[in-house]
């Protein structure tokens, strides 16, 4: 089961901000033992949007993206979404409800841009946000599912954790696996030297896997295994 | 001219390091008026490498890889490179004379793997390493240039500043620019109420460009203006 993660935002492409978004989502799909192959960043650019989109969906069964979902202008995520699967987007009363309600809760006043974040591509299952007035949303597809949610790091983590993750857990049948690893940290030689002693193990099968980190001054060996956990409950994830 | 980065290293898609490397390029070419349309993360598979490759030198006229140019046997780009255009990877002598001098100013033992690091794909540029042991290379295709450094960020960011952008401003003709840009905080407004009032500034041409930037309890507005700049030398940054 092949995943992507797809950053939508100028900003990111601007280097004016570091996406941290698509590391914290790769580290909660490597947990559960699902294969992310790519990652990719777009600017706020309908076209470009789409086009990163249809390669994505086409190649992978789980797309999930972060950012797009806001209320102005340069907000084009659904936009791009609707027009891959050529569908509508679709207004959803009980979204604009939960938008207001959170409006309400904080003393704003609503402003009409708003009603934007209330319509979703037909069909799509929407993603309430306890967290932000961006809500989210999950489009399934003959392959797979393209789930996605707003770029702000507190609601991304929170929506991860609380509608992704149990998402894909039922969807798609996950594992609950148990995650062992091991980081050695080397000195007195470089990687060179340490990845030629220790060729055969990077070479061979994937689990348990075996790679080289390479910093200045600095050189870790890291050690895998998976294997599935027999109990109930979440993946166990142990350093040993 | 668009450009775009391609970040590669298992690591990076197992959520173990955050790929900083991106931003700052992005930044670099944003300063030089260089227009990025994408960037992307792969893992250490051939396939995956050449297929993000082709796709981005078939859009793109630059493109700038970091990471998997290292000794061991994970480091993949330069296999990738050269598969791409189909091209044969040729021993340098001079890139090894550079690397066993580096090993000899360390007084390390250099292992027999490091000779990989002297193979470069066949006409490309070799880009001399004075920080570490991977050497860089350019290659010229019809469309543009593809440049591959290492991921290792203190070199990246040397290469980058002392090769890759004097490259491109030869190669590409790029002209110095003059970018004033000023950052507006916000508060007692939500993100859309503020959109709503600049809908119109959001919406116009691209010079100026005004764009909101959203997290939890702080709204930033981003102006940024763009000229030609008349005086030679770099690309002046005003912070107004």
């Amino acid at each position: 089961m092949k995943a992507e993660i797809i950053a939508i935002g100028s900003e990111l492409l601007l280097g004016q901000i570091v996406d941290t978004n698509s590391s914290f989502i790769a580290k909660r799909l490597a947990e559960h033992g699902i294969e992310l192959i790519r990652t990719s960043t777009v600017g706020d650019d309908l076209s470009l949007i789409e086009e990163v989109l249809r390669e994505a969906t086409q190649r992978s069964s789980i797309v999930i993206t972060t950012g797009g979902l806001g209320p102005t202008e340069d907000d084009l995520t659904r936009e791009g979404v609707a027009k891959v699967f050529q569908l509508p987007l679709v207004f959803q009363p009980h979204l604009m409800e939960e938008i207001e309600a959170m409006f309400k809760r904080g003393g704003f006043r609503m402003t009409e841009n708003n009603r934007k974040q209330a319509f979703i591509p037909e069909g799509a299952i929407p993603i309430e946000n306890p967290k932000g007035t961006a809500p989210g949303f999950i489009l399934e597809y003959p392959k797979g599912s393209i789930i996605s949610i707003p770029g702000v790091p507190p609601e991304m983590e929170y929506l991860m954790g609380n509608a992704v993750i149990p998402y894909l857990r039922k969807r798609f049948d996950i594992k609950h696996q148990v995650i062992q690893y091991k980081v050695l940290r080397a000195c007195g030689l470089g990687e060179s030297a340490i990845g030629q002693q220790i060729k055969d193990l990077m070479k061979q099968s994937r689990n348990p896997s075996v790679g080289t980190l390479a910093s200045i001054g600095d050189i870790r060996i890291r050690i895998t295994a998976k294997a599935e956990n027999p109990e109930e409950g979440s993946t166990l994830i142990r350093n040993m």
